[in-house]
């Protein structure tokens, strides 16, 4: 691949030309049939995996990641745009709906009236530090932009720039090859810019992952906006883990064990960590960690993303040490490459201060609550803000349909008897809770993810050669719709009767 | 029907009792088999017809809208319950998506993950003005959330104060018979009820029709919580209608009759009242006057919905006819039944001052815009904020692509050769549009608007008697879903291939 020269929108000057050219690069693509659309995001996949050693590299030197995980995490990253490309082609994103003309119509005659999720626009999307590939350049929000049909504007994440402008190079030369406008997909950089981007009138909606207090203010600023648009911001999650007493007696050295290698993937840099157990109180101080122990002791470790990372880390987890009630089970260190820490505390302490709960540590720290009886875990549950994740624990013979109801409360993907670091890129997948899990009620990972950069738009009584493609009467681009009420199947379609 | 008395919640703390009481109903509710829940809504739709003559008796006293509009429009939102039953019971509403584990996934092994959307909780509903039953007390609204498995709290309108009273007792006791549990609808009245619905941390939703300035303050307060909620907000919107150049030399008379018809319904007190008609420039003032002046004259006017309403439409008609260039082609009245206002200019004026087709003037009033080149149409329609609906008239002669293609940058619902009051309730409708026409990308009329008021959950591995129905593997509901990316009809389950 040849070097190109990627420019890098760092004023409100740069921004405003940005977004200029992205808007016009949408006008261009939002139309377009599906195939254009699919084969463009497959390019960009197949150019990913064409350079993944090098990316992988550059990759390791920013994040301290290692290699094996990185690797999976382009794989993932490309086959993400793959599936998104099948998803394109299948129209289903377009929730196309068709009402004829019915004279006998309930309230009224009824016009002919047929609906299609049509692209927003412009989109700004912020990288995220913990997921240079898969929550990055070219990660689950740029894919879905692009495949809803806008252009993207991409926040680089300064702890992975060598990595993210490399990237930003493969998928920019990419779409040019693909045949892609012009200004389809441009990188910005710096705080300027990325206010500037939230402010910008062309921009229509925004794809973040990162801090509550960074994300919060970027969604009260887009709120605050003359013409607020859509904030699809990931911000953070505790993620707690049921232990149901029959699981606990059958099996706790293995959900232990368990419990250590999730908190301590990525060295703790997951959204989805497991921030809280709660087991029963069986098990005592020394029984706990002579069993976490040995297997902390099997966890390969590194250096945090950065610098600035390992500050706040230490200081969050100091903050949950300091709380009364709460003890270190597991000290951990502040070691350049540190070892991981596990609080412990019981459901009296956290009953009587729920805060204990909502303490976030970005890094490899985790608590352990000791409860006393199964009845008091879905108050817990209640207690806990929103939630990526919630997990639960338990044997047959458990009960949990009052933990499982509550948990629904709170997370947006229910765990059984799994952890809830790995999140698979499908068809049903739910990546996003109530807040402050997130500051929207969508998902951020899987096909779903397409439809947050669509708008539906109406058309009544149109004529069929004015209409948009997915809404034709002979359907061209044999796309899944709902025709008078009814689901129509493209391949069962002439064969339902109506 | 026996008379009970109705609790009205008007201080903060009636609205927390009333919240907190709403939530455990909606605990009950969450999740009931659909064919509960379609009882539920139809058992209210028979109530309100059974009460029809009196309903529509004190809707009249209170709003002096005509008796065969408010039959029309008790019928329409009656229908709308039923419709919402039978949505309901197809299951689409769920959104159940299932995906299988899967060893071979192409990203690795992927586990069950089935996902369902799941209701939000307790729903504030502002009731609008302008429609004492369809935008009300069991309203869109009102309709939606309660078919989504919410439960519902109501801001009494003042406008219309005795029969929204009259109305919530008929839906609180036709509630009652059909067996929901206490409090899963109540009503609430005045400022503070209404800023405490808001703020209120139980309360998951608004739903809210009205004007931009009290809608935006609402969007803000509810944007600015800890935990912010969204806000589906009907602002304001001026309803462009775009006139083609061989459609106004077909057929100009028939299209201004149809215009002074349009805008003209309900006393102009429609949110898609069409505020500007685009036209050539072919007609003199007098050409205009002479058609629209008896047109006009066929109209059956009427008092405005509130004295208020009527002080803030002639301020809003006479700041309109104040901007340069702007003269009063049929200058209407100040009476207590005021005559309606046709303002006229030209495109010229607008493209120096694009705020004259920014002036929303909420009652019967609109502004004529003569053009020279339908070129300028495109530039014109982008030009404007965001809209319920754009309508174009156009003949087959007429190149109407790049209009429909502005039109669609800037409207939810796009009319051809129609006009835009009058709203059917169906599949596919979509009433709402960018801001500051709605507050969100969803819609308030029509079976889509269910989905506002649910979230999706995923739950993975979970052993299938644990499970929510509609994810269970034998579909005990018989609901619509996607299974392994293929969608799946009930009537069609078992003969599918998979």
């Amino acid at each position: 691949m040849t070097a190109i020269t990627l420019p890098i929108a760092v004023t409100a000057e740069d921004v405003d030309d940005a977004a200029r050219a992205a808007h016009q690069a949408f006008l261009h693509v939002a139309a377009e049939a599906p195939s254009v659309r699919a084969n463009r995001l497959t390019a960009v996949a197949a150019a990913l995996r064409a350079n993944a050693d090098e990316l992988v590299e550059l990759g390791q030197a920013d994040t301290h990641l290692a290699p094996t995980r990185l690797h999976g995490e382009l794989k993932r990253t490309a086959f993400q745009l793959d599936l998104f490309a099948e998803e394109v082609l299948t129209g289903i994103p377009f929730d196309a709906t068709i009402d004829h003309a019915d004279a006998d119509w309930g309230m009224g005659p009824r016009p002919d009236i047929r609906r299609v999720n049509v692209p927003l626009g412009v989109v700004g999307v912020f990288g995220a530090s913990n997921f240079p590939f898969a929550f990055s350049v070219i990660g689950g929000d740029s894919a879905s932009a692009l495949a809803a049909g806008c252009s993207v504007l991409h926040k680089i994440h300064g702890g992975h720039r060598t990595l993210a402008v490399r990237t930003a190079e493969i998928v920019t030369e990419a779409l040019r090859e693909s045949g892609a406008p012009d200004h389809l997909f441009a990188v910005i950089e710096g705080r300027s810019a990325a206010e500037a981007l939230v402010d910008h009138p062309l921009v229509k909606a925004i794809g973040f992952t990162g801090s509550t207090a960074g994300g919060r203010a970027l969604f009260n600023r887009a709120s605050a906006r003359p013409e607020p648009i859509p904030f699809y911001g990931e911000l953070g999650s505790i993620n707690p883990v049921f232990v149901l007493p029959h699981a606990w007696e059958n099996r706790s050295q293995a959900i232990l064990a368990g419990y250590a290698a999730s908190f301590t993937a990525g060295m703790g840099q997951f959204c989805t960590k497991p921030g809280v157990l709660f087991v029963p109180d069986t098990y005592s101080e020394e029984d706990l960690r002579s069993v976490l122990e040995p297997e902390l002791g099997q966890v390969a470790l590194s250096e945090l993303l950065t610098p600035g990372l390992r500050e706040s880390f230490g200081q969050a987890r100091d903050e949950a040490v300091a709380q009364e009630g709460v003890t270190a089970l597991i000290p951990g260190s502040d070691d350049q490459i540190p070892a991981p820490t596990i609080l412990l505390t019981d459901s009296i302490v956290v009953e009587a201060n729920s805060d204990v709960l909502h303490l976030e540590m970005f890094g490899p720290a985790t608590i352990v609550v000791r409860y006393q009886q199964p009845e008091e875990l879905p108050g817990l549950a209640a207690c806990m803000g929103g939630q990526l994740t919630a997990s639960i624990h338990a044997d047959d013979t458990d009960d949990a349909a009052s933990l499982i109801e509550a948990v629904t409360g709170i997370a947006g993907r229910v765990l059984w008897n799994g952890w809830p670091t790995g999140v698979t890129v499908s068809y049903a997948q739910q990546h996003g809770g109530p807040y402050p899990a997130t500051t929207s009620h969508t998902t951020s990972v899987g096909t779903a993810a397409i439809g947050r950069f669509t708008r539906p738009v109406a058309y009544q009584d149109l004529p069929d050669r004015e209409l948009p493609v997915p809404l034709q009467e002979a359907n061209p681009w044999n796309v899944a719709r709902r025709v008078d009420g009814d689901v129509v199947v493209p391949s069962q379609t002439g064969s339902v009767d109506r």
